[in-house]
């Protein structure tokens, strides 16, 4: 399959929330549940709020169809008041994932194009891991044999 | 009183600039002042700026007809040069304050709707506070006993 | 079984490394990696480096039996060249882990004493999430409702 | 008064706690007490635990007299399990405090002395505080005029 | 010169992209070029990704006439993938940059102007490092003589 | 030259002090001063102090013999009033610098051994900024390409 010439661009919401009153064990779940439920990305950034609490900012990337139901969960599953709802532009290299014959066996590799060049070539980390642990290898070690096919 | 069905839907704004050459004994004080001028929100993130200068992103999030007085305040109050200005839709939960008989007389305790449905119900921390210097408890103490209540 | 009077004192390593050249997704495998090999705890401080980079410090906590093979993780799994190791006195609550009927089935807490006073009573977060898996309920309700467990 | 030649030397102990299951408003409450029981420092540090938990690293820094004051404090007001404690050198300037007037009247200044010289003179933070509210100026206003007093 | 009355007003843009796979000594190197190539400003801030990872959001503030170009840098110059793109409207005190004579010499003073009045006046960090170096004192011994001029 | 079989092992000093009331811009200063004068590494953590102040731990890492020097600066260059100090035992690869022929001229690269195997082989980064400012390739292409390399 060829890559197209051209990056995707798309319009993506961008929900955030301070939390500064919430059992962090529950954002081990909040990760897990929103990738499954569709967010294209879900991160933390340690904040510091008045009253000299720690916080967390939950930012959700996520298409604008799933708008409703990121607000749910979010409001059902943290313990935030209010959610803070930007719209997002974003652009992105033309990725494609393809299969190489490596000295592990066959690995997959995401390529990213950027105006029809390729500018990224990584192995998927997954397969990494599984090799890692199957031959009993470290990780750096494995990364270090895949960086040389291309 | 009832709990409207709906929650709240407003645009604010998100004031934010990034410092890298000011005491931060200062940042004590904006919060205290932002905060009685009608913030409704000011928090500071860790940033790494140009210059291996470890720098501070204030945060501040207000009413739109505060929009002058906030930013003259951040001009007159901190070492910035420039601040960046965003609209922010924000949507919350419909709120209520209840008070409830608790083992520790009576206490405060804020709700929080989702169409209807009360998804939060949380203590008061300035009461919580009290209590336990008062019974000399531990505030965790304080906590897990309100936990019981509905 | 009856917890100890007395909470349990050890002497533990701490083993501690800066790290700014490697690719992050390594971390990932090494939280896995460390804690089955019998690491007692791992995290992650960011902090920043000489020539505005972004680091990481690794920490290991771990026994002092386990230093030849912790030691050898590090340098093979990680790219630091050097690791800084101090001796840590560790005091820790007596623990139990109970079972109790609740709305959800047995559920699993964990009992932490000091002194023979019972001060943390906790959910395990694994059956927590379990249940709000199968029963469709956030997990956030869920410790709600555990929290009404004694 | 002469300030001593000498700096002070000292020995103190760091307890150091990872919590990643509190509610962070439990923070607040635990700078204020450990401070009155005598802590010399209470600090935190924003880390990155297994299960992709946000953590806080809780430091506090007491006298060796203090332990297991403050051992009891840290079990019974956070949920810890554990505190690591090490000893700690410290070496600290010697200083003093002096009153200077000033266009804002009678402030109290910090001196540091290293070897018998000045090297910091600040001005009190709640001095200047209540400067800038009785006269309605920036605090930040309040420190450049005092930056001209010796 | 005479200060403009009025702050700047302007819109620009912010280009942001969270990384978690990529040699942070690359970020070196990013703050330099992306400096050079007219980026208004580029921070770091420290986040947490999926996976137990260790992320950094790249953050650069430029002019939208630089907006293909700061796109091109950020796809070739990082392993990103993806790149978020928001206009950001920004407001300016009035800068000006006036030389003084003080104990070191003629020394460069940034003055910024709100309204007419100036709000503040720092000397340059590169006159006053290279005070430093020359006559052998502290940096902060320099900030400190130099806080002295009006 | 042969790597030695054994990795170094030394005890070094490590020095940290808090710091909530310093104009960030001296950090610079710091890192740059402190590594020329000797110290091993220099690094700073965010921390969150009292009073809702973001402060800064500095970090010194140094040879035992320096530690009147490394004391006097940074009492001399920060704000301080006290420093504390911990011995550090480190264990380090054993290092060999390497020049090898690549596509790019020859280039240095630093081989880090454990018990007599290399684990780490990596280009220098002065190198590869070099080969990337003069060569117009981003700085992420050309370890790509250095890492095609044995």
């Amino acid at each position: 399959m060829e890559p197209e010439e051209e990056g995707e661009k798309e319009t993506l919401l961008l929900l955030e929330t301070n939390i500064d009153d919430m059992n962090p064990e529950i954002y081990s779940y909040v990760f897990e549940k929103f990738l499954e439920e569709g967010a294209r990305d879900v991160y933390l950034t340690p904040i510091m709020m008045k009253k000299n609490r720690p916080g967390t900012k939950l930012s959700v990337l996520a298409d604008k169809t799933l708008e409703e139901n990121m607000k749910k969960m979010i409001f059902l599953e943290t313990s935030t008041l209010g959610i803070r709802i930007t719209e997002i532009h974003r652009e992105a290299l033309t990725r494609e994932f393809v299969k190489r014959e490596t000295p592990f066996g066959m690995i997959t590799f995401k390529e990213g194009y950027y105006q029809g060049t390729r500018v990224t070539f990584t192995p998927e980390y997954e397969d990494c891991r599984r090799v890692a642990k199957e031959q009993g290898l470290s990780l750096r070690r494995v990364y270090e044999v895949l960086s040389k096919i291309d």
